[in-house]
């Protein structure tokens, strides 16, 4: 189903590979979002889980990401980059492909963990429509919505001659970080306009990019719902939360990287809870 | 259901209407995105049903609006107001609400018809990922998703006191444009990212809306899917549309406003195609 440029490419690539010994089983992750919450802990159980795996995590202001740099020093070299990327900015994503071209030559998975919620004067979730603000629609969908898809688009490339067999999987995945309440079809709480349309956004942009993987590409998309997860994004919203409906970082990931691991090419843009139930749009 | 603030809020707002004799049998109706194409299809139609019902049709310049000035000629004085409203403005959709406030005190349908899908050199309907650009897709979302809620917000005061008996609804209700391409479960041929993701934004706007109103107010909303009519919107795209398959925007709206007349309160929050099915989420 490739082309002969498609294929050419994926040569030159190999070639390349192969001489910076980047490739090595366990294949290439690449954690965006990745300097505190849910993005941390993909990168943490990633490095943990094997010891050839490469992980390339990236966030906002990486000399600021004290537990991001702890995990490099405890891993040997080369296992963790941490590269600069935020979302809202093109020219990162495009830079740090450009730098995971030149060390790795592709890319094996690609989770796009970053979300904003609330940030204090800046965005709040709207408990009615009274509330709702231009600025705060334009910015959540900004964050949530268009950078994931921006990611995607830049990490294609890599992405398209990434998944070989011995990473396990034989196709290429990217899971983007959703949340039950982008529902559409399960929404009977209202409120959270901003944030909700954002991630409902990111749902039909998602599936809409892996109609054309699927078509084209060995590369699947799926959706993830953590549940709700002990994490700066979800502090301020934890009061009602039962107990036990409020997941660790370590079980939530544990969780979601079972589904990234038994994940089939046929589940191309579906939409997975934490425990590997269908969410409806 | 109703507070004593909204109570007596209600009585000001009915006394006034009767003293400026504008809340008439047949009631008030506002279409915003007026200026052509199925907005101004919707104010011919709705000015052409009764000999009392108002209508308030809003576009970005009045002045420009040929049709519609063409149209105010026609009906007797007072039918038919053209008031300026830029959905990307959002001082003008509240200098909107001020004027519909003073003259006519209620709303008892708001139709939002607003849509952005391709201009030459801003924003086209994207064929493949790697055409997605950050710019169309807040643009997209401004229009097509922000805008309405915007209008929404700002009509909502008008529209609780809306929907009296006489208009033979019985409740407000609240109309947005959307499009099948919306639907994420009935994306099986992709593209279109920027345009896909505005209304699907909107249909869970709408939903999270609905919600609301369906809990305080006497307001129900729903979604539209005109089908595929022969418009300037639609224009550019119409060369693959069998021929039986491309509505006039006399039938859409003829279609639509069966819709608009039938639906019931319990239909708040339901997404409805030009022929009455529902539309997937």
């Amino acid at each position: 189903m490739r082309g002969g440029g498609a294929a050419m490419a994926r040569l030159a690539v190999t070639a390349r590979a192969f001489s910076a010994s980047a490739s090595a089983a366990g294949g290439v992750a690449m954690v965006q979002g990745a300097s505190r919450g849910i993005g941390l802990e993909f990168v943490r159980q990633l490095l943990r889980r094997s010891d050839e795996g490469r992980v390339v995590a990236t966030c906002r202001a990486p000399g600021n990401a004290a537990e991001l740099q702890k995990l490099k020093e405890e891993h040997a070299p080369g296992r963790l980059a941490v590269l600069p990327l935020d979302v809202t900015d093109e020219s990162t994503i495009e830079a740090a492909a450009a730098s995971i071209q030149e060390t790795h030559g592709s890319l094996d998975l690609l989770i796009n963990s970053t979300g904003i919620l609330s940030i204090p004067n800046v965005i709040q979730p709207e408990t009615t429509l009274s509330k709702v603000q231009k600025s705060s629609l334009l910015l959540a969908y900004e964050v949530n919505a268009v950078g994931p898809i921006l990611v995607i688009k830049h990490m294609w490339p890599l992405l398209k001659v990434g998944g070989r067999s011995e990473t396990g999987r034989g196709f290429s995945l990217v899971a983007n970080m959703s949340a039950r309440v982008s529902s559409i079809g399960d929404n009977g709480l209202g409120g959270w306009h901003s944030y909700r349309a954002s991630k409902t956004a990111l749902n039909q942009l998602t599936k809409t990019v892996s109609v054309e993987f699927g078509r084209k590409d060995n590369i699947a998309c799926i959706l993830l719902h953590p549940g709700t997860v002990d994490t700066d994004l979800s502090r301020p919203f934890q009061r009602n939360v039962p107990k036990d409906k409020l997941f660790t970082r370590e079980f939530s990931v544990q969780k979601l990287l079972s589904i990234i691991d038994s994940v089939k090419k046929s589940d191309n843009g579906k939409f997975f809870a934490w425990d590997g139930q269908e969410i409806p749009w």
